[in-house]
């Protein structure tokens, strides 16, 4: 697990006064790239690799409302590897506050450079360290 | 179901060309409005009411990618009604064309003035034709 | 001047229940889009001929608020050609109503194929009648 | 004047690979946020006494492009103290590095709690030492 603070800004937010519902995938994404960095990787390296591996499928659970000012942490697990997809999993919490915010879950195809399904290559799946 | 047009931005996509995954939400959000609007009310209206109907859940899948300047079409459904909370569902195709981009669903809370779970009202039951 | 209607939606709102000021550059985007469209051109053709014409600039005056689920009119003007840039200016107004919301401007760096600032080419002056 | 940090998302970038214009006023407003926490303010304090500081002007100059990724340093000043605004500076740099990016100024309203313009009052004049 990697975790990441982000402060909410005033765009970040409805006219609810919480933040809007799209932008906790954002935040996803943001979880998403910290983790990788923590194992040593840029995302950018691997496109540059000539694997993509975008979203394939979200879900997300909101629980509770985060607000203007908020630093909220975003922590995120890879879950799970398969033949040719990775899935992530995130919870949002305010600070080390115990209670979840909105708890969520991305999976990745991974998509070799001729724009078809291929392995999770062998390096991307020691980064992770399995 | 409901249909509503809307067409792509620049600032809706990202960097691999294509619209970023986040942003479907913001189409789910405006075919909900749309459905709304084609029977007869406003979000504000039931908002005025003392009702929020806040987002607790949301799944997308990502089958293709919209890009600049398409004009995409949200086809919104309300696609159950339970006791304290209503569930839409999205398809969202380029234009005419059979094929799905993204399809997902939104679960939603029926919060009455105190903040707590109340039972749709009647009238946005009737809304629906139920 | 060409015009055209966007619906606000609930995520372009901010806790002030108004739209977040950047948002705005948001809609002007979209209207300069429909400019093009209006001549017969779309952006990205412009953009597979080698040109790319980035903001270098903007201005943007915000004198009234837009609310979620009006109906906002953004009109887009072509206020000047220069030697290698282009000038676009903005009103947007609610529906058909007379007083301004916001009004702005966009300035336009014409860029060629080798990254470097080039006269804005013949066929792009006379999509604009110039 | 007052740094803040940020890291570039994929989902703030648009298709010419580079961040979208509208997300640079997302990072002035996250660089005003920190200005007002280094002085030992919340913006939301200042809402909560009933005044509210509305932009009513923006402008910003596109210098060169922050990518993915990027860590950009947003520095913030308050620039000036009008009667009944005030108006903010900022200048975007990619980490330590001296080219600029980005720079531009916002021009705020001071509202009171019955909509009209006020002075700025005594106490947000003094968190700036002025």
């Amino acid at each position: 697990m990697v975790a990441l603070d982000i402060r909410v800004i005033y765009g970040a937010t409805d006219q609810m006064g919480v933040v809007y519902y799209a932008n906790y995938l954002r935040y996803f994404e943001a979880g998403r790239g910290e983790f990788l960095r923590a194992h040593g990787r840029q995302y950018m390296e691997i496109e540059a690799s000539g694997i993509r591996m975008p979203v394939v499928e979200v879900h997300a659970r909101y629980r509770a409302s985060a607000r203007y000012d908020d630093v909220i942490r975003v922590e995120t697990t890879l879950a799970e590897i398969r033949r040719a997809s990775l899935r992530f999993t995130y919870e949002i919490h305010r600070g080390d506050e115990p209670d979840l915010l909105v708890d969520g879950e991305t999976l990745h195809a991974c998509i070799g450079p001729a724009g078809k399904p291929v392995r999770v290559p062998n390096e991307v799946a020691q980064l992770f360290g399995v």
